[in-house]
């Protein structure tokens, strides 16, 4: 089913610094901790900080919880940094990256994506990444 | 004698939440991630970033691992955050935030700070956060 992907939050780290970004895994657990909302990882390069919701699973369509949105997007609201649903599916060696806002909406008010729609939707590492020159273009 | 302040990292990232940040505890455990370097905690409010090293100490003098500080400020460098050490002195009950240059350096490299040092160079928590009030107004 859809579980906390460990191992891809750690390959993503490493894709991050890699790329040029500092990257920090967020543990769940932690005393203390738990009170305020966060992500599963952040990075920043000085000029563009994102922060990523990990989720795998080995299904073609993925359940989110809308409390792991909710923090995931107060967090970033406060601060300032670039949302993003990281997908792996199990069948794909790609990552995607999703915006909220093309997740879509189950009736309990939760949040879900296939994984036709995450091919249609998400960028891939390199799309996420290039997208920060494009920026720097357009200034 | 040093020590890893948990306590006071909780208190110091509940105080930063209070003032607008959003806050994050960065375990020094946690398997794979120690291969990067890190601070203690990260914050940020969509215009002002910070990372903190975090110490504690019963003395009247704190000595610093070179490589602690070589971390921290790597790792701001590369995120985009401005570099602190937030040191606690048991017998005071505010902790003061040192910029870097201000620490003073050890025959071995090391860097160390006295109590009497920090009250003098160092920031407190209201001193830091007006810093950015005064930044923008400066824009």
């Amino acid at each position: 089913m859809t579980s906390k992907g460990i191992d891809i939050e750690r390959k993503l780290v490493r894709k991050l610094w890699e790329a040029g970004y500092a990257a920090i895994r967020v543990p769940a657990s932690g005393a203390g901790s738990s009170e305020y909302p966060k992500p599963d990882i952040i990075c920043g390069n000085g000029k563009r900080y994102m922060a990523f919701e990990v989720k795998k699973t080995k299904k073609d369509i993925l359940y989110i919880n809308k409390y792991d949105i909710k923090s995931l997007l107060m967090f970033s609201e406060i601060f300032g940094a670039e949302p993003y649903l990281a997908i792996k599916f199990s069948k794909d060696k790609f990552i995607y990256f999703l915006k909220i806002n093309d997740l879509f909406t189950t009736k309990s008010e939760n949040y879900k994506i296939t994984y036709e729609q995450a091919i249609q939707k998400g960028l891939t590492f390199n799309m996420l990444i290039n997208n920060s020159i494009k920026l720097e273009f357009n200034w």
